[in-house]
């Protein structure tokens, strides 16, 4: 009872504080311009976040923002299914107790940021056994040196071990989870038949994987009909966010400089203290010059992020003015769009019994959904 | 009701029908033997077979008649798990509708010979997710260049494909199931924290691979206590069968010559056609001598396995007999051997609603082992 009268006033809520997102383009998402029937079909929309640390600004407007404008902008015929990736997370060394608080928190921040679980699937992976047992599956109609050349496992091994270059890791430092992980990615989407999925850049080639396993899948078990759609892309606005302290690098949950990145809990203080000492050039004025000027433009970045703006206008009004004037703006503007969250978050988190119900819930919701989808996979490759 | 009058003649008369096991020497098993507790610990005993046909000879000798003789001897504090790997089978192409079949008809094999569900977990390792969720955990300690170092995919790989050598086969044919299965099949003993697995010779680097992410996992996941303990082999009696029509080779169900291999369930007009068509040699007299003379040594072999002696024992008895009267003689023994269970597998292949029960209850007493067991690894890993 107390959590429905709490969820309604998160939507209203996340309506009110969500920014306004220029040009939230999608490709994909208009399947009813190549058809002859004008009613597009549903939609099953599939993300997942990893349990690793509270998100960031760049997580934020990377990809959490955008799961909650899908979530606002979806028809009632349409599925939102976002997952707490945690089986995911193994793949580098994690501290168990780390990783544990970190899986309850994230749910309050998705809870928190505006995800109604009313009316998106919200679940932890590893409540959900369909997701490794389809991974088996697909790994037997996955060659191995598809995977040699994905390329994200060495970005990933650079980033866990503060490498400079990809070209300082190297196979002997991989892991059978960290090398598989794009399957269970592509089983992740599939067992619920993801229609479409937004995805960084980074992650293109790991979606262009689940479509290749959809389509040998529905090759290789041929019936009736294909089991599995293929899972297209949605192009999201792509803001991205750097480091506050090195702005040649993205802002990163695994940097070792805590001033490098605004978490979405930080205090006002925190955020204003992170902005101030961004690392920016002294070169007078401001201009929207990532190439030269990385830092300003980051901070104008975030700003655009903020108000809904591009970053070339919002520099426009900086002509004039310097670093910290625009520090003073971002640093506002930043935490208007925290405030909300924030304080949410901290309302949450102690909420234990209320996150493990929704946790509970999302999970029943889920695994109803992979559930069917594994028994139609069983039958066709015959294991039943 | 009527299960269990049936279970009741199995009993008796698997106990008959098995054959006196010479030398059936074990290791680890006398693990009192350097404890200075003289009380044992309860053993728990793992092992799997594929859905991939009826088993023959080979497999009987080498393996499952080792299965029923582990059951009938084990104390009464002792587990035994038998599991039919149908996850396993798929890391090779299998026909749907044939995997089906043989998923079915293997479960009727192994009652039939003697493996009794009241004693014994008798299931289907598809009806388990457990090990595939522990499989993903596994795989996240487990290097690739470990799984790289493995040899049976070279020679999985190699049957499969009919290749003469294992050097025909490279790792562009290799998926990502069969590369990583070693890992499910550790994930297969530890879920039970088996303490005893028979295995071959050329699954004992499997084997070495379980104890070593066990280790790994008990390490790296550290309690008061250690999580799984180290799965050691038991050395059962080796009958090494081979090929009826070509002696260099190891009988295989994977052989296109169906002549090649005795089924468990071959009628007695197909075993004595067999063994009579039988590729022996053109020297007068019978020796043991596998070196030079395969095709008459398996003879023998097959007879002794069938007698409980030792094949050279049998061979003497021969000396001044020509190979159609050793052929009659392994002809008249293995219809001994077969006669009960392939009776009884006829009469139980088409009870379908009986062995649907058997596996049904099967696979929830290896759930309510293997539950356990994840719900120590989920807390320790830090996903709870």
């Amino acid at each position: 009872m107390r959590g429905s009268i709490c969820l309604t006033t998160w939507r209203h809520y996340s309506r009110k504080f969500v920014p306004n997102l220029a040009s939230s383009g999608t490709r994909g998402l208009s399947n009813s311009s190549s058809s002859p029937n004008p009613i597009p079909k549903p939609r099953v929309i599939f993300s997942g976040i990893q349990p690793t640390g509270i998100p960031h600004l760049g997580n934020f407007f990377g990809a959490l923002l955008n799961w909650v404008k899908l979530q606002n902008d979806a028809r009632p015929e349409d599925k939102l299914i976002f997952s707490i990736v945690g089986w995911h997370a193994l793949t580098l060394p994690q501290d168990p107790q780390a990783l544990r608080t970190a899986r309850r928190e994230i749910l309050a921040v998705l809870l928190a940021i505006g995800l109604d679980p009313r009316r998106s699937v919200i679940f932890h992976q590893d409540a959900n056994p369909d997701h490794t047992e389809l991974a088996w599956i697909l790994n037997c109609l996955t060659p191995v040196g598809k995977l040699r050349r994905m390329t994200t496992w060495k970005s990933k091994l650079a980033t866990s071990r503060n490498a400079n270059d990809e070209s300082e890791v190297d196979e002997s430092l991989l892991n059978a989870g960290l090398f598989t992980y794009p399957v269970l990615q592509a089983a992740d989407i599939l067992a619920y038949k993801a229609t479409h999925v937004p995805v960084g850049e980074d992650q293109e080639q790991h979606l262009e994987l689940s479509r290749d396993l959809a389509d040998i899948f529905n090759r290789t078990f041929k019936a009736r009909s294909s089991l599995f759609p293929l899972p297209q892309h949605i192009i999201t606005p792509s803001r991205r966010i750097l480091s506050m302290r090195d702005p040649s690098s993205k802002m990163s949950k695994s940097s070792p400089d805590q001033n490098s990145r605004i978490l979405l809990t930080d205090s006002m203080s925190a955020v204003q203290k992170k902005i101030r000492s961004a690392v920016t050039d002294s070169i007078t004025g401001v201009t929207y010059d990532p190439q030269n000027r990385p830092g300003a433009a980051n901070l104008l970045t975030i700003l655009a992020a903020c108000t809904g703006e591009d970053a070339s206008a919002v520099a426009a009004r900086y002509a004039d003015k310097g670093h910290g004037a625009l520090k003073a703006d971002v640093a506002d503007a930043v935490e208007e769009v925290l405030k909300g969250p924030r304080a949410e978050f901290e309302k949450l988190r102690g909420q234990t019994e209320y996150l493990d119900g929704v946790a509970r819930q999302g999970a029943e919701r889920a695994r109803e959904i992979s559930g069917e989808t594994l028994r139609e996979v069983r039958a066709r490759v015959g294991l039943v």
